[in-house]
């Protein structure tokens, strides 16, 4: 059983603890669940393996407050370990910094504030480290909008314990480049498909990615390759060579408008997008997000920065609700091997989102 | 049970119609062993697979014939069917042009001609599709040298009944391109190894093969990338790019030189070479194979040509016999679906053959 009231890292291990590979949650979310269901000032919602546990006092504004509770694959690093001791501490495991710590805070808030200042509807969801449509949270924005409705959003995703706006846009296309096979002892009678992807190399190689300033947050994007694949045997010229690439695109750009430009980047070659998300735009001028923002920092200090990897804050984006990422862990230790979060960390988030919710 | 002195198409078919996808030789060899110790002329030896039919006559010169037993996988191609008739008759099906034609020439003759004007020792080896380290021709060559010994051997392989002399050397390499891993969202933190493989890639599309004239005959050379790969997830920036290529390099270049070019192509890249074998000198200015060339040519006609593709006629140039690939079937047509013989020419091959080795 958990203990929502008990020590934060001792919540944030056993979180850690129940194995929840994307698929997997059943576990985990039935263990928040029976957690939650105790407290009679929640009214608790489930959906598959997606729950909703909802303040309903009449305030004037209400918040949502969303996270995760899948990880990437286990990489034999759990039962989770802690090394170092006082403000040194790291907890080492799978899922510490995706983002199993700022669950940890949504279920030990959720338990706590019997009467919060801003109505909150905390948000526990599954699949959000696999493909898109498999994802916990639109399912519930299709099932169940009103689960959904807010003035604001908090994701609990890593962002090193400062406020993380919107995020890039993310698309990725295969260029096909078409050849003639035949048999490499008779070269001549074919046309090589991977000689003729040099070009599509050359202009990747080439290609200068923009900082794009969006709402006073500069984004940094990226065009790159992610696979290449040709080939059929060792005696054989390859008819076809396909590159993947991946364009990661400022939040000021439409996904039409990055794919124009990807299908103008590869003009000439055969353009097939497999897939695409929109960015989100900060947001930061909200006064809900400015107020959010002003009650964390004052805890976690710095100045809100730009989010480059695509969250579900661009999620919340296309409901119309402004979202900002703000959790505990260092994003670039998210999904190896190493993945650790200092506990500090996690207290420091913990009491900045209290704060919020209690003034 | 194989009839050897029957018709040539019914043997043909036959022996085409018993699978033997290389590894799986056993079934044919088995018949075709039982076939010719039916014949006290011919001293029969095997080793695994790897059969030798060899008369004793005390002859001036000894020439092998050989042909291998193996074919690629079956494409839905057998059993074997005859489409047309007359001249143009041709018989369908996996193994009818590489190289149960030659082999049923093979049978047919060991068994017919019972005094031979030139000693022979006929040859039928297992795995010829497949590497090299697997070749019944390389094993007998370790195991029995004494079985190859001969003046002359000519190789049934498919020529369209024409003479090939030699063959080009192979070798592959692998180009390896390195790179640093990072988050595609992040893509500045790494550095991408497929867009490093776009000078590879230029250095091939530009590359231009030579021709190269050996002992009179014109020998076309070739590089080609035969496979690329890169690419760890969609959102990752890979570390890692290899590009396979393949030389095909006349035969008055050694393994080492071949190599040594290569690596000159791709100097600055890592370059592994996975195998290689050198080609064979046409050798038709050896007298035997001179002889063999102008008797066999009065009957399909045509001027002897270059062989591209490699054969094992590079494994004889190497024991120090001349050797020539000579046999039915068009060899653009080995390992393609629709693989198919003329049946003229396997009786002319036949006839061919019959004559150079009775006059």
């Amino acid at each position: 059983m958990l203990d929502p009231t008990g020590d934060l890292l001792a919540l944030t291990r056993a979180l850690c603890d129940i194995p929840s590979v994307s698929g997997d949650e059943t576990a985990i979310v039935d263990a928040i669940e029976a957690a939650l269901r105790r407290y009679p000032h929640l009214e608790v919602l489930r959906d598959g393996d997606a729950l909703v546990a909802r303040t309903s006092l009449g305030r004037a504004e209400r918040v949502v407050v969303a996270g995760h509770t899948d990880t990437v694959p286990i990489a034999d690093n759990l039962p989770t370990t802690v090394v170092g001791s006082g403000s040194e501490a790291a907890v080492w495991g799978r899922g510490t910094v995706d983002m199993k710590g700022g669950v940890a805070i949504q279920v030990a808030l959720a338990a706590a504030l019997t009467a919060p200042t801003r109505d909150v509807t905390w948000v526990f969801y599954d699949h959000e480290e696999v493909e898109a449509s498999l994802s916990g949270l639109g399912r519930i924005a299709r099932n169940h909008p009103d689960w959904l409705a807010a003035d604001f959003a908090v994701l609990g995703e890593p962002s090193n314990a400062g406020i993380e706006g919107g995020c890039n846009g993310t698309l990725r296309v295969e260029v096909r480049v078409p050849g003639v096979a035949a048999h490499s002892a008779r070269s001549w009678m074919g046309v090589n498909a991977i000689h003729g992807a040099a070009e599509v190399l050359r202009r990747l190689a080439e290609y200068e990615a923009a900082d794009v300033e969006v709402d006073g947050l500069v984004y940094r994007e990226g065009m790159n390759a992610v696979a290449i694949s040709g080939g059929v045997a060792g005696n054989v010229v390859p008819d076809e060579c396909v590159v993947t690439v991946n364009y990661r695109f400022a939040p000021s750009t439409s996904v039409a408008g990055a794919e124009a430009h990807v299908r103008e980047l590869f003009s000439g070659f055969d353009v097939t997008l497999t897939d695409a998300a929109s960015g989100a735009r900060p947001g930061l001028d909200d006064p809900a997000a400015a107020d959010f923002a002003a009650t964390a920092l004052a805890f976690t200090g710095g100045v809100p920065a730009p989010k480059f990897g695509w969250t579900d804050v661009a999620r919340f984006a296309e409901l119309g609700i402004p979202a900002v990422n703000f959790g505990p862990g260092d994003p670039l230790l998210a999904h190896k091997d190493d993945e650790h979060c200092a506990v500090a960390q996690i207290q420091l988030c913990h009491d900045a989102l209290r704060s919020w919710l209690t003034s």
